[in-house]
């Protein structure tokens, strides 16, 4: 069993790596902690903005996002936060494109929420709401590297086609940060391992490997720089063609280290509440589904404490399919040492 | 950092379960070990048999398999049984609906090996192959739980279509295992967690939840029961309608303890090998990539050294998709105490 890559692994974390069963991205959200207590908290802990609105929950899923904003008398002794809430939404609608609005209807029904909540599975943009517009919108949107395969779109779609004036948007800012890592080891088992395949060359599969980012849990101890916001959105004012985007960013080394990749991750706030919600998904904190998204760089940088990593990271939603991303990332190590003196450009599709 | 289900994992084992970027399949299967290993020492070891010979390789992805069976002088310095084999085929073809099979191209391409390997992209049903029938058929065919997914179908399509008089099927046999186990922590997590879901009821996912079949690493400790053989299959004679099957099983309890779910996993053998080849999936033995199935039944069994747990295993093809699987299980605990009896029987969908 010593071959064996599970064996440092318990029988539960092994576990939870496992994607397989259909509704196991719903699963697997649903117990993302930071995820949902942030949400449940920005709705729980904010009863007076919701008490008898008209809700909007786009991308419902499995309607916890609506049921939160219903508040109903759950079948479970229901948690504290819950009892002390003063909210209560006059009605909530949910939007799904996906099947799971079926399960979700059952939910709904055994919570005993069937009058206060409609769900409709369709497009946003097809479906045709019990209500003209509504007094809040709330969403869990964010893809991987908060824009792969997002729901923002949709989100924008539906704030500017039902948002009443002076409407809420729960949440309503997002922030993109990058930062250096150290990742050798890594970065030589995940490209490396193409330049001798069984005995064959690989490298065609190389190429392919450097292209696509690997969304994956960066331990902090691997940051090498400080982190450095490079995208902020206002959901209220956002529009679809700011999705792509070019930004300039800098980054200050922390500590003499190499750097292999750039990581990416996004901040969420909930600036509506009466006390703000954030939450983050970098390296520094809890665990998120999110994870953080890595980009490794063709050169391995030598840098040391005080110099600054600079360049330029360009998004843009790729022509065939909106959903996925081109990512552009330049480098330039700004050193006096001529001879650590490096700079280079990676193109990333995901 | 406490909470964060990370937190046991080295750095290398969270990457080890990504599976996100497009070629992840590819290369989770060439890095498992167990697996190609098997195909390359059934290939390397029987030189004999691949010299000169006309070989398909039926699915061939990256073409790894059929790069083993032309032995060419590959640009790495290859590994000792390389340098000790005989091998050689004449000409090797393979097919592949992917589009991976342009990497593969440019695989064999950089490893000099154009001339004697043909790659066709498309159906193993429609392509027109540049040799009326082949010697020897390899195949990396198998699913999880064997069938699931599983490119069967298309091999004994390939063997009745192409397969010379004589010929070879490498691998040539199948059996599918099963055994009891203890899991009742994880049960507890998988499908006691629908009972509440941040204060609500989630029941109706809870259902489902039990119809879907884990793909999961399972812990030899875990086993409470002898392994027993349910299926074997011998692709020199099986037909299609043979993988619609129902049978009986009876599992030998080896201890005092609970049963909460039944696993399974399959054995694969190359007997033409001049001395045979054999690898399992099953928890006694090394990680592969298929791991094994756990089908977590509605009961808890509390079961006695010697006792016996009976009961049969029915698979068929969905009708909608015949990729897709219903599977189902029924099962009794044979025991003399009246306290203890207890039957059941579970539809799984995968």
């Amino acid at each position: 069993m010593t071959d064996d890559p599970m064996a440092g692994l318990a029988h539960s974390e092994a576990h939870y790596f496992n994607s397989y069963n259909h509704h196991g991205i719903h699963e697997e959200m649903l117990k993302d902690e930071v995820r949902t207590r942030s949400y449940r908290d920005s709705i729980y802990q904010n009863g007076h903005l919701f008490k008898d609105k008209v809700v909007l929950d786009v991308g419902c899923g499995t309607s916890i996002l609506s049921m939160f904003a219903t508040l109903p008398k759950p079948s479970w002794p229901p948690p504290r936060a819950f009892l002390d809430s003063n909210a209560g939404a006059k009605h909530v609608i949910g939007v799904d494109m996906s099947t799971i609005i079926e399960k979700a209807k059952e939910i709904v029904e055994v919570n005993g929420m069937s009058d206060k909540i409609t769900l409709l599975q369709g497009k946003m943009e097809e479906v045709v709401l019990p209500f003209p517009q509504v007094d809040i919108i709330i969403s869990e949107w964010m893809g991987y590297f908060l824009l792969y395969e997002s729901m923002l779109d949709t989100v924008l779609f539906a704030r500017d086609k039902y948002l009443a004036p002076g409407g809420l948007i729960f949440p309503d800012k997002a922030t993109i940060y990058m930062a250096g890592i150290e990742d050798g080891d890594y970065k030589e088992e995940k490209i490396g391992f193409w330049d001798n395949v069984w005995g064959f060359d690989y490298t065609p599969l190389k190429h392919t490997a450097l292209t696509e980012p690997l969304v994956d849990t960066v331990e902090m101890k691997a940051v090498v720089t400080d982190p450095a916001p490079v995208f902020n959105i206002d959901l209220y004012t956002v529009k679809k063609e700011d999705l792509a985007f070019s930004s300039q960013f800098s980054l200050n080394v922390r500590r003499n280290d190499f750097v292999h990749a750039i990581i990416a991750w996004f901040d969420i706030e909930f600036t509506a509440c009466h006390k703000p919600i954030k939450f983050s998904t970098g390296p520094h904190t809890k665990y998120t589904h999110w994870k953080q998204t890595v980009f490794y760089i063709h050169d391995v940088l030598t840098v040391e404490t005080g110099e600054k990593i600079v360049g330029q990271l360009t998004n843009k939603p790729n022509e065939k399919n909106p959903r996925d991303l081109d990512i552009a990332i330049s480098y330039k190590l700004e050193t006096e040492d001529p001879h650590r003196v490096a700079s280079g450009a990676g193109h990333y599709k995901m």
